[in-house]
């Protein structure tokens, strides 16, 4: 069942109001939902309860909370996906899979060879409509928490910004040339509860020699398995690993 | 650099050709070689040689063996993706990433709630169109072999052939929501090198009750994580996973 989000923590004495278009839209008109129906509605301090529909108007659904829904769908950890710029369909596959698979927050960079530019005027716009994206995807996975998506126009900002994190890795397309096959997994089992980390991946082109030199002594260069991965693939692999190892026992 | 295949084993004292028009076209018009110039070819017995350019023609690029590559980039055992047919753009994507990520063939069949349905008179085409995305795929990612493509009208016909593999498993949305998190990495951790195994995925609307309850005994339902997966990314976290245990070590 399709899952929405309300901007507030949850209580389980007030009724709520669904005012996002496209959430009242895929409510009353998709799913062709009556008043008395059960939806089910992910709140701000990540509880997530069946609800009734209590009132349905123009551009707004009235719910109220009936049941609460035990869930952990989150990573244990904080997980920012930085990408270099890549072709705009292949970027909004990322962007929706990683969410998917559990990516916290999302940051676009021009790299040095990104074939793709984004021009000032037109980061606004498409920040919208990658939220859209991945506000859409996290409903549909039943995440508790919707990603957060940044641009920034050049890699040194993110170098600026590195003590935000534990960790910071690179996924560096010549330590898989080159057979490094154990430092991804060491990292990933070291990693605890609530750690932030940051993973940087290079647009179609890869990172730039450059670009790896920057993050000498600050960031860990990882293979992703013997295989050259694209751009949009490589952090999918990443998450995947990442759930495996702290989502999954045995 | 791309590389290529050759469909004949290796041969250090013996000319090869290359005549795929595809191949032709990119190593000619689009790397713009000359003869001289190195390029990197994937034989038969999946022996990897940097080879030298000797004869460019019309339709033909003339190839000797220089210096072997050592390189391994297969996973250590056989996984088939079989998938209840999806929107065409979505299977385009999910069989190009699963092939990055090591499977070894595919099958496509239709399921009770796929939405799309494939006419027998365009099976062929849409198996030629899929095969030219797997070969691309597995050229750029450095594959040793090109995986297989099939299709299939029914499940049945899945199920009829299970004696084939060692392990026999279906990826249950149900699963997930129910909060199983064990038998995946349990089943992954147990697979030896060289196993066969099947991994069956649903539609976009997901397995039905009868499809699921046909391979009862036969077949173990695992989840994926605690998040719900779309029907294209469920098979690129399995193959991440195998490959994080597999592949990788630490």
């Amino acid at each position: 069942m399709q899952r929405y989000f309300i901007h507030q923590n949850a209580d389980e004495n007030q009724r709520f109001f669904i005012k996002d278009e496209n959430d009242v839209h895929h409510i009353k008109n998709v799913m062709r939902n009556s008043v008395g129906n059960q939806i089910i509605v992910t709140f701000n301090d990540e509880k997530v309860y069946e609800c009734q529909i209590t009132q349905i108007e123009e551009g707004l659904i009235e719910v109220s909370l009936t049941k609460q829904l035990e869930t952990e769908t989150e990573l244990p950890l904080d997980i920012t996906v930085c990408s270099g710029l890549i072709k705009a369909d292949k970027y909004e596959w990322l962007v929706q899979k990683a969410t998917e698979l559990g990516a916290n927050h999302f940051i676009a960079t021009e790299m040095e060879r990104s074939v793709v530019k984004l021009n000032s005027n037109k980061v606004t716009k498409k920040l919208q409509r990658w939220e859209k994206i991945i506000k859409e995807a996290a409903e549909q996975s039943y995440r508790l928490t919707i990603p957060t998506i940044d641009y920034v126009s050049n890699l040194k900002q993110i170098y600026d910004r590195i003590n935000e994190y534990d960790y910071v890795l690179i996924a560096y397309e010549d330590a898989a040339k080159r057979g490094e096959k154990s430092t991804l997994k060491q990292l990933i089992k070291q990693f605890n509860n609530y750690d932030r980390v940051l993973v940087i991946f290079g647009p179609e082109g890869g990172l730039s020699e450059k670009e790896i030199n920057m993050f000498t002594n600050k960031a860990y260069q990882v293979g992703l398995g013997p295989r050259i991965l694209r751009a949009e693939t490589a952090p999918l692999y990443f998450l995947s690993a990442v759930s495996f190892e702290k989502d999954l026992t045995g």
